[in-house]
């Protein structure tokens, strides 16, 4: 936690600002190692302190290297009243994390607020070892999962009920709970990137999208097969081998000092050049957010470091027909990217 | 929806705005039936605009009564350039939901914007029919899941395992998701009223606290029971009777025209009168989110009014030893509340 902290102080100079606060719940865990729903960490030159509520102020009395001040439920307006005591001016805030309302309760305290954007989050998007650690562990109990799905019935099942076979093998393999809720996403309705699994029930020769991610010591996985329910039509066929020919040479492209919106524009251009719509950006960070920085996508600016994690999940859709989605989770390194999902990207056929 | 929207309509005036916008997705979602992660709706005197990005606007397309947009994937952005051609200012903003960043994108529009606290969350307090029929589905799959797992083995399994079982059961039951993540506290950690389930192994002549709710159509129940693992202690059998004596005195006092804080203040009398410490509010409103308003807590304004749907949860916790609580669903009307939560309040020993 002590590097990460010094992290976020080396950023206080560019900020102009001698202290910073957090209050995003995920940030203040990275910084302090502190979960709750309810807390705020002030980073000075020479302070930690941590403030949060009366349900949780035990437990922040319990933490190493870190001040805890008890504070009430309402805790930007707490601060409004307290910061001149707790901080020295100017004080940067999260401004793409606190609620206008919480500025305006800060703005009471009469100190001089700079608004910063996604400063933690930046840090964030380099691990260290730790994490990386936490992000192995999760990709393992996620691999397990799919291991256990492949040998389910499919066809004649709902893609709820698969969705929840997904889920039973996620617990089951050592997951605390799931990145995000399961996708299952069959037949036409595979060619929808958004699809939420509902009462549709798989029929044969049709592809099975199915993305999930487990939750391990707090960090996520995530992970996306496509399955087969009998041979495929020539169609559908042809979009897996284009998807998984494109995922292959993307994870070539992703290592250190690579720039993430060409990665992402290389992929476009092959499946388009292969006649297929694009329909989303190649990727995301994953660590303590499953939606974290940074992005493969064409919004996506700078490159790639030794430490990101990322998905590699290009997608093939066909309206009306079905869909091809090919997700990986790596580790950027120096050189070829550690790829943390050891499932096969062959087409498995499910019963 | 429509008569949501008039609701909305008829705060115009008081906001001293035009026009307003709804950006939280539950409000959208509230507003206009629209569930999505990322969308926004301008509510004008005869106006419902709603932007969303891509991946959302063929859905949007499809609603009746409303205008699609399509934005772009950072809403606020693209608001602060085009709301100048969307929306008649003053436009009213959740000031509580909206971050900074986003409220600082709108300024850009040059448009006089006013900030609103808690204006549809004050709305959505009152439930219509379809929204009380769908909180009492939500309950009765919250009570199956209670019966079943009151036929569950609980002494020598972890917490973890008997909210997995309790997961299960509600998944079995019906429920489309969890309201939250299943708490289960036992033995001393049943002290703890924010006690999340760990690895201790439930033993005999404990509380075990089961808090779970269900999530059905998108929306939330709630309730808590306390059993006990085989005959209690003196103290935790005197815990239990205190609590659902004063449960059921609350009861008897939630009905419309009754004083939020007096309820709770009532409740924290008599445990206090009884010699123990009062650690948490008596209640909270739910539907589509599971914490929203009324509040049953010492700060809680303003009276209940028919059509409120809250818990009911005192808590008795004794430290080192155990805890009780003890937690109806009830929709509020003129007379005796609608209770939710038909699962037995005496105490149910479990093997």
């Amino acid at each position: 936690m002590k590097a990460r902290v010094e992290r976020l102080r080396g950023e206080l100079e560019d900020l102009g600002a001698s202290t910073f606060l957090v209050a995003e719940p995920v940030n203040v865990r990275y910084l302090t190692g502190f979960a709750s729903s309810n807390a705020a960490v002030l980073i000075g030159s020479d302070q930690v302190t941590l403030v949060t509520d009366g349900r949780y102020i035990e437990s922040a009395r319990s933490l190493d290297g870190t001040e805890a001040v008890q504070a009430d439920r309402d805790l930007a307006s707490w601060l409004g009243e307290r910061l001149g005591e707790l901080a020295e001016p100017p004080v940067a805030f999260e401004a793409n994390r606190l609620t206008y309302a919480g500025y305006d309760a800060l703005t009471s305290s009469g100190l001089e607020l700079r608004p910063a954007k996604g400063v933690v989050e930046e840090i964030r998007s380099v691990k260290d070892k730790a994490e990386l650690d936490a992000i192995r562990r999760s990709a393992r109990v996620n691999d397990a999962a799919y291991e256990r799905l492949a040998e389910e019935k499919f066809v004649g099942r709902t893609e709820v009920e698969v969705a929840w076979a997904m889920e039973q093998a996620l617990h089951d393999a050592g997951a605390e709970g799931l990145a995000f809720p399961v996708i299952v996403a069959s037949g036409p309705n595979a060619a929808r990137p958004h699809h939420y699994p509902g009462v549709r029930k798989i029929g044969s020769g049709e592809t099975v999208i199915v993305d999930a991610g487990a939750v391990v010591d707090g960090y996520s996985s995530d992970c996306t097969r496509t399955f087969a329910t009998g041979s495929l039509p020539d169609d559908l066929q042809a979009a897996y081998d284009a998807c998984r020919r494109v995922q292959a040479t993307a994870l070539e492209e992703v290592r250190a000092r690579a720039d993430a919106r060409q990665i992402d524009a290389n992929v476009r251009t092959a499946l388009e050049t292969a006649g297929y719509e694009v329909m989303h950006g190649l990727g995301h960070g994953v660590g303590l957010e499953v939606h974290e920085l940074p992005v493969l996508r064409p919004t996506a600016t700078g490159s790639l470091v030794a430490g990101n994690v990322v998905t590699v999940e290009p997608g093939v859709y066909l309206a009306g027909r079905g869909g091809v989605r090919i997700e990986d989770l790596v580790i950027v390194t120096n050189d070829a990217p550690e790829i943390l999902s050891p499932f096969t990207k062959e087409v498995v056929t499910v019963a």
